[in-house]
């Protein structure tokens, strides 16, 4: 239950502040200061913090040079190290503000997770650990990214986990907002620095914003959008200085479905593999990702064509940095059941997102008409892909920032824009 | 109970590394050969270690960035990182190795303490947590000098904490030996440094352990050998990384108390005070030490003499750093209450000690007379302090190095004595 002043339930504010936030004691003393001003406003406050700096980079390394594959358990209780130190520092800059705080790492506040060591699921989060230090009117400083399993074993949520840490909290702790303090203004319709009128979007929907997390955007962790929607949890994406109103990521308005397209996101650094002339046949498919999936390969993008009644083709997309693993795992299946590999690199994916998408017709029309006319000449598509809320493509990396603007001109997100 | 093979109950050893033995990742690889070694010698083995090298102070520096006097409850939560940190590398060192190992937090080997921050008192230790994955044929790597209080809060032991640590847990798992494995090769009869010929004590008793631990032969924690003399944990002072035999510290027997003394401590850096004319009357020595310890200042060998019917002289020794706040919070007092207040440094004390001085008698007046017979002149001794099995003198720091090897050299402890 929340707990109830003379005046009706106190708002519960969860705000996460990561890595470059907390990077030194001048930067804790702001974020805590941030932090100070939320409970004086007369919030309860919970506070998550990420590792300083690069210090989860250095622990890595530290690791590395005893082990080439350091044990996962062992990792974990390495790694969350690293946010004990700054949840500890984070509370001592509160209690040097004046205020009542304590620190608490993922094992104290009740965060329980499965046993899977580096990328471990939340399961439970006992809130009665964290309501009991509110309702003391203490702010509570808790270590992101880190929980422990059943056995008592430390556990790291993995890539993303302060964000995730921060939005299971605010949903356990039914808090009004979860606020992701960061280093940029908010979400905007596209990357400034190649779209100089792009627009800061006030609101945007969690589909919108898992699409553009997981396309490149690195603002939120999609993990931790998708918890938010699942929870109904309002993330408000901030500058952790200035103060900024940034975005609200909500659920879906019937105001957003008026535009076709919120936002145009760019990931540079896509490879792809193209598999031509594969015999059609069963199981063909599960051989290659099956070969891929024992590789540790990540892939994006899956497009299958069939080219005639006995041939097929697959191509896939993948970190440009992965493709020689790739070819290394795909190159003796192609030779052995047929067809003909090619590796390209140098690509790079532009998406369009919008939910409304989905009650506009003609937006995909729209945006490669946009490629095609684009200033300075037609830019060439080499793969499209779409989903519900999204049409991505890939195009050569040189050609990404002048397919942006396109997009992005040919759909009015500007600020300069009617 | 212990656990018991076909043979018997299977040995247990606890072996402690300090923070310079696990500086950095190569010296942790040495230390989990050690434990590697006496695990493959058939023994369960438990492996505590401190923060890496210089860690904890650059940890301590970071929390005075950020807070002038930070609470103790955060500086607890942060230190522990650093043991965290040594425990989980040490642990991917042992099964670098190829032996199963686990590391262990203070709180997750069940070790409770009382909630006094920064210098906490082990309450309890779980030894089940351990025990469970010894008999899983595991090697276990514990945190030294943390714990965890009864409301979940991390905490850390003080001064010596990891000593206590092992000590602690060889007594709870009855382990058959401590090992204190340090950069020294065991506990010489004086500092080879000052004297050459020093003697390695093949075994020491606690009783002189402590006193020698306590006056400043740096390698065993007072607190550490006072809690193996309470348990009888026989505790073995190794080097590290050296095969030698070392020093057992064992309980007193009859052939030790053959040599009247032991060996010979030397402690520099010695301050007096000295508060002469003072009147005699009730509640004075409470007033002055009353003041001493609202300053926080640690106060060694305490010396009254009377003058005459109506004035006595009060004297005691601080280390000489705290020489300008003892004087600062001594000096109203005395201008109060009547006397002189006077202040000397460039002190050292050199203390002979053994548990033989019990049934020897003489022993005094053969120091003295090796101290005024001493080559290159006679040395002025300042003041005298006795216990039981020890007898300390107060010199000019500069006469330190020569009283020692006069009083080694007077008792035949060298290598080259009979």
């Amino acid at each position: 239950m929340p707990r109830v002043c003379n005046h009706g339930p106190v708002p519960i504010v969860v705000q996460k502040f990561g890595g470059s936030s907390v990077a030194d004691a001048e930067k804790i003393r702001r974020c805590a200061q941030r932090a100070f001003d939320a409970r004086q406003a007369g919030q309860d406050v919970v506070v998550v913090v990420s590792a300083m700096g690069k210090t989860t980079d250095g622990l890595i390394d530290l690791a590395h040079e005893i082990s080439a594959s350091p044990p996962r358990r062992e990792m974990d209780q390495l790694l969350a190290a690293g946010e004990q130190v700054s949840i500890a520092l984070a509370a001592m800059a509160l209690q040097e503000l004046g205020h009542e705080a304590v620190s608490l790492t993922g094992a104290q506040c009740g965060l329980r997770t499965d046993a899977s060591f580096t990328s471990a699921r939340i399961k439970s989060i006992d809130r009665r650990q964290i309501e009991r230090h509110l309702e003391a009117g203490k702010i509570v400083v808790v270590a992101g990214f880190q929980g422990v399993d059943e056995d008592g074993s430390t556990t790291t949520l993995g890539r993303g986990g302060s964000d995730t840490t921060a939005v299971a909290l605010a949903a356990a702790l039914e808090a009004d907002v979860c606020e992701i303090c960061t280093d940029v203004r908010g979400v905007l319709t596209a990357d400034p620095r190649i779209v100089p009128d792009a627009r800061l979007l006030p609101e945007i929907s969690y589909e919108e914003m898992f699409e553009l997390a997981a396309l490149g955007a690195q603002i939120v962790a999609p993990r931790a959008v998708f918890l938010g929607m699942k929870f109904a949890v309002p993330i408000h994406v901030r500058h952790a200085m200035l103060p900024d109103t940034g975005t609200m990521i909500v659920q879906e308005t019937s105001t957003m479905e008026q535009n076709e397209v919120t936002g145009v996101a760019l990931k540079n650094g896509v490879g792809r593999v193209t598999m031509q002339d594969l015999p059609l046949g069963n199981g063909i498919q599960a051989t290659i990702f099956d070969a891929l999936a024992d590789a540790h390969l990540f892939v994006d993008d899956i497009i299958q064509n069939r080219v005639d009644d006995a041939r097929m083709s697959i191509t896939f997309t993948a970190d440009a940095a992965d493709l020689k693993d790739a070819r290394a795992a795909l190159q003796p299946l192609v030779d052995r059941i047929g067809g003909r590999l090619r590796v390209d690199e140098d690509l790079c994916r532009v998406s369009a997102v919008g939910v409304g998408m989905r009650t506009h017709s003609g937006v995909a029309a729209r945006m490669f008409r946009a490629l095609e006319e684009a200033p300075d000449g037609p830019i060439t598509i080499e793969n499209i892909t779409t989903s519900e809320i999204k049409i991505a493509c890939i195009l050569s990396e040189a050609d990404g920032p002048r397919a942006v603007r396109a997009v992005h001109d040919a759909f009015g997100l500007g600020q300069t824009a009617s």
